[in-house]
């Protein structure tokens, strides 16, 4: 099987090692806009050539678009207009707006609409890592509009890269991903903020920053040009999800002012129970 | 040297194993008002016998208090009224508060507050793991209201842990704390709420959820025991902090509902400068 990735970054560079590691691909072909991260890629050996995006839709078997989702929008339609029996599958994080751009596409059926759970905050050629993948979920979306063969085949990918499937309509991907995902990564971004603004001196913080700390600002350094537009296009789960999150945390700021510590306790029993769904 | 810890738990734990294994203590006394624990941790061979509190203070040369901050409070005073010789040090995430009951005791010259900047989401004697402490930083505060040797005797047990000493009044401490520590406990706790209030369905949290997600809400799995009296005695500056977290994420809230993703970029690309702290 031929398979060609475009955009070689975290998750395209790591699909490509793993579909490679699997005897899934026996060729990788990598198509990115931006010629060092193709130059990295093969050195890296994430890839074996590179070629235009043309060239590299026309030699494969399945085409893997692996951009930030902004850029799928335009490059999808565009894939599709020149796919013959080729599969495309999509990476993205946010469903609605992209199915939206190739629903009365003729070639429709020819794409399914895939979104491997798994990432890191790092980006780019050289945050591509072999087993990010292994073990956890692919959500694939809508996929009675997408050709049975093509299902099947992408069926077999996700196998290859030992990844387990869950079926969800886009409408649901978009509502639930915005609340596993999405959320923690803005909840991130502003503890970060909020720490970097009080805390100027950094060599303090640098000093008595514990492992809790790290951990819950993991999120923080992932890439605004992946990020931003997954926002931009699920915005409204996004907003529902984070007046939810404000409303929980006005509800610890109302207790400490009260100092209705015996709910303060409640609340944090409660959140303890996320235990059994983390800790796998 | 013999060590007495009194609460044998993730933190007295995981120094009772520290000390023992770097030579400090050639014999470790267990107190805590669980016969559960200390039997658990002479199972685990964290301590070598267990005592009660009157007798373990008179056979050590170093008592550790690792309780929760809200006993150390009846703790530490009715610990100096017994001391001679002795040095005693606590452990606690919140300083001011503390130091506030002892300032006055006629032994507060034995006693030298610190607080070693590490820990897990875990708690309890099974908790317990060597290493923890190994590279960190231990906070010392208020250390001019101690005597020479009992400091002297601190850093020696500090370098025996290999922890670096930063010294800070109990005042900046406690500010410090709740920027570094106690914010991203409430910010998990808030997370793991929002989500579990939002997705009734686990099975689907647990299914979709990734790193990332797991990361963010790591700490939510934290003591209610040990984190309600830290978020008691450190309410002030946590409501502050905890305000500005709120007004940060309304920000990104407020950016969102006015579709300026240029803003939303430029905040998310000051959140990423984290990276020099926490790339250590």
């Amino acid at each position: 099987m031929v398979v060609t990735v475009v955009g070689i970054g975290l998750i395209g560079g790591s699909m490509a090692i793993t579909l490679k590691e699997s005897g899934f691909a026996k060729h990788i072909i990598g198509v990115d806009r931006s010629q060092e991260n193709l130059d990295k890629a093969i050195r890296r050996r994430l890839i074996d050539e590179d070629l235009e995006l043309n060239e590299g839709i026309d030699k494969a078997d399945v085409i893997i678009l692996a951009t930030p989702v902004d850029t799928m929008k335009t490059l999808l339609p565009a894939i599709l207009d020149r796919v013959n029996q080729q599969v495309v599958i999509d990476v993205g994080s946010t469903k609605v707006d992209l199915l939206e751009t190739v629903k009365s596409h003729p070639k429709r059926g020819r794409y399914v609409s895939t979104h491997p759970m798994a990432g890191t905050e790092y980006s780019g050629p050289e945050a591509a890592i072999p087993n990010l993948f292994d073990g956890r979920c692919t959500v694939l979306c809508d996929v009675e509009d997408s050709d049975e063969d093509a299902v099947s085949k992408v069926k077999a990918l996700c196998a290859a890269m030992n990844m387990r499937i869950v079926y969800l309509d886009a409408k649901s991907h978009d509502v639930h991903t915005a609340y596993v995902s999405h959320i923690s990564h803005i909840s991130s971004f502003a503890l970060a903020l909020t720490v970097l603004e009080k805390e100027q001196d950094e060599k303090r913080i640098f000093e008595l920053a514990s492992g809790g700390f790290s951990s819950t600002v993991r999120l923080a350094k992932s890439s605004p040009a992946m990020w931003v537009p997954i926002f931009e296009q699920n915005r409204d789960n996004v907003l529902d999800v984070l007046d939810e999150h404000i409303n929980t945390l006005a509800r610890f700021r109302s207790l400490l002012i009260k100092k209705d510590y015996e709910s303060f306790e409640a609340m944090i029993r409660k959140a303890n129970t996320i235990r059994k769904i983390i800790d796998k």
